[in-house]
């Protein structure tokens, strides 16, 4: 009994849904806005978070821990930032429950055992950081500090989406503190490229890499650099995001140091940040009607195989020779599972292909008497029948070959999908029918853009860097523009 | 100018105190009861996480992850377990702050978003597990279920220390369901095991294996196996615990499976959990007058290379040659850093002692001259002369006489100190004189353990597996006994 599901076509929203929940990646549970992440979709954020966490370290971060709450007055200190969070924060108030003495047996919250500092339960940890760098930095020497955590983050949204939106994430938040301001932007720019390496290589995501405007900033940030990638409905999502934050939290915190002249400077930061929404990004960019279609560079598993018998007799011929091809491939650093379960082996087939594992493998009696097996692949679903021997390389490049493959197809529909528009009619028209990116003229006022986003729900995702300037007139205030800006829809 | 140490003779929990936080391993916060683990310590955790994690992951379980948050009413479902825990929960009773109205600048809780139902932070995740668990199991086909997840848990702890006992910790926490209690039994004992190898073979922490009373028992649990270590003061510290959880969450979440027979039964449960308390151990063990000493199969750096030099160009020379030798080491899987910073060798010598780095590599011209370097071992501070040639096997041969010279250094320490009481006198002056486990015969009632404990601060640590049956008179009220149990001070 294969699982249904929801086409894309028919609606995509609920295609998703169905693609995390029944492809065991996720599911809801029994707090407002929170997911369970079951083992499969966890296997994947540990290889995602694995690669990222190595691609920090090569470029000089440590991991450290700091705590999960915020008192009020720390929170508060750097006003923008907290201003931007105040409106969806989980807040204690109390450190004790008690017996309740009108209803045997429940519990209610002490009274007595108020806080006299609420907490917030931290939605992002500059704050708590930068309280705490306060105490490490003196001088130059003691800079710069280059400093990963990964955590769980809590911001209350309204409307959550399993991976997408939710109350509680994991992530990991870099917060890096620098002597100059120039080496604070390299740091930005640095992480940037880490993010947009990781999220294209790794995940087979192509994305674009820009800088925010006013609006969108991050709270407290002077400059928030991005990746936006864009989704097989036409939606963008944002898939990463390093700011510059000038000296803000330093000044907030008086965080300052002295300088080889012996003079007292404020401390220049950064911090950047990627999620559990990269599962949902990775979802939306590759998945089909048919299931997930991971790449095969973090999938939790890369390979299946599957004995396809009639009798026990001829199981047992064919579990030896798996045995020998399952240590072949391991050998290879390939994850491999043999699934020699009581289950038909379309009802398999239909299961791993719903979870999107790369490459299947069947093996029968008459594959093993001609020395072959039947490959099929994930991403194109083609069979073929290939030789035994050899056939962890043959393995090996298939993986290549479908990584390689899933990107450039998300490379060429991102790339059709990104349209200049000149006018307001073109621009609301191709928002409605093409969608994707809209290269667009803007004034550059905070104004029109909250106007254009009213008007249409399209929000300006990023000025790409190294934009190409040229004159023209805004399409929504015909004002005169230097350079086209990327609208879409996001999510 | 080395930092200046307490030492155990003068002041025992300063001189642990001093350790972690000169030894740059965690600090206090800005939260009550929280600290924040630097990027030394957190290296340590690290490496402490991944072995522990590939341990599990041999054993047949997979991670995951569930909510923070505990709705009050599934917190109170298992009754026992709620009482255990509720007073010490951090509770979320609201989810928005404010412009305070009567202070600029400043936010307040907003009363207009209290939550329908308080919150807490889990303590412990059985609660929001087991409601999770029920959705996912059916029939027998679904069991065992075998997870755990890495996750940080709150507990509002009145009196704290670093690590030992803090506000929030990291841990992690295994949750499985089985069919038979048998099953559950045999979960329960084999992580325990699971645990007691990882502090040995890892840790160099030798550990008693036993069985809590039913006192000291997991609130919600049937039965409550633990690992018991030895610190230097002579005070035991409970390094891991493995619950039998019979069927109580199972009843208190009604979570119930069809068995073979297509007959529903209540599911069997067990939970497990280490945390970075066992960092408390680890430097509780092991660590001197100078300063902390690390075990190499887990410490974040195994050998370090100081430069002894004057002038620039000896410097290139050295440079050079430690170039050569890190490369090697490296080659070999040894965490090695080069320190060629300002600071004198003697500071880095010091330095490094403190942080308990297990081989320490003095290179200077003359060494290289006759092909030698100068190793210093951090366990018994030797130092020897040895050859260049094969640098890498000697180091990685050092590496293990220290790890080896490590755990007998502590099993001497802790056989040493299990001692034998028959009368109260006895009890009593061992405990304050000798210090240490005292294995003495106990009536076997809670009552007369409370006694104890009220009258000496000693508790009982375990009823050790495989524990000698033999009859005798219980220390303080003189009732029959069929064995000795390991009392002790504790932490």
């Amino acid at each position: 009994m294969a699982k249904e599901l929801t086409t894309r076509a028919q609606d995509y929203s609920q295609w998703y849904n169905d693609l995390v929940i029944k492809g065991s990646l996720a599911d809801y549970s029994a707090v407002r806005g929170c997911m369970v992440i079951k083992p499969y979709g966890f296997a994947l954020w540990e290889n995602m978070r694995d690669q990222l966490d190595r691609m920090f370290k090569e470029t000089g971060h440590q991991n450290a821990y700091f705590p999960l709450f915020v008192p009020k007055s720390l929170f508060e200190a750097e006003e923008k930032n907290a201003e931007g969070f105040a409106k969806e924060c989980a807040i204690v108030t109390h450190y004790r429950l008690k017996s309740d003495p009108d209803k045997k047996g429940k519990l209610m919250v002490d009274p007595d055992a108020k806080l006299e500092e609420e907490l917030v339960v931290r939605p992002t940890s500059e704050a708590i950081i930068w309280n705490t760098y306060k105490d490490w930095i003196q001088s130059y020497r003691d800079l710069p500090i280059l400093i990963n955590q990964w955590a769980n983050v809590v911001r209350w949204e309204m409307r959550t989406r399993l991976f997408l939106r939710t109350a509680e994430f994991l992530w990991q938040e870099g917060h890096t503190a620098h002597a100059t301001k120039e080496e604070a932007v390299d740091e930005t720019v640095k992480m940037l490229n880490v993010y947009a390496d990781f999220v294209e290589t790794y995940m087979a995501v192509p994305v674009i890499k820009g800088v925010k405007t006013t609006n969108e900033r991050f709270a407290g940030a002077e400059d928030t650099y991005c990746i936006e990638a864009l989704m097989q409905d036409g939606k963008a999502l944002q898939a990463g995001t390093s700011h510059f934050l000038g000296q803000n939290f330093a000044k907030a915190f008086n965080v300052q140091f002295s300088n080889k002249e012996n003079k007292l400077e404020y401390v220049w930061a950064t911090s950047w940040g990627v999620s559990t929404r990269l599962i949902g990004a990775l979802i939306m960019a590759h998945s089909d009607d048919n299931g997930l279609v991971m790449p095969p560079k973090i999938a939790p598993l890369q390979a299946v195989i599957v004995p396809v018998y009639k009798g026990e007799e001829s199981k047992a011929v064919i579990d030896a020779r798996a045995a020998v091809m399952m240590a072949d491939l391991k050998a290879k650093g390939i994850s491999v599972k043999y699934d020699d379960s009581d289950n038909r082996p379309g009802w398999k087939f239909a299961e791993y292909e719903l979870k999107g594992v790369p490459v299947r493998i069947a093996l029968g009696l008459r594959d093993i008497e001609n020395n072959v097996v039947e490959m099929a692949r994930r991403d194109t679903k083609e069979k073929q029948t290939v030789s035994m021997d050899g056939i962890a390389d043959t393995v090996l490049n298939m993986l290549d070959a479908i990584q390689q493959n899933m990107f450039n197809k998300a490379l060429a529909f991102r790339n059709e999908h990104i349209t200049n528009a000149n006018t307001w009619d073109e621009f609301v028209k191709l928002l409605d029918e093409k969608t994707g990116f809209i290269a667009a003229h803007w004034d550059g006022s905070g104004e029109t853009e909250e106007k254009i986003k009213e008007l249409t729900k399209a929000t300006i995702r990023c000025i790409p860097l190294d934009n190409k300037q040229e004159a023209g007139k805004c399409i929504l205030t015909g004002q005169p523009s230097t350079q086209r800006v990327l609208f879409a829809r996001a999510y």
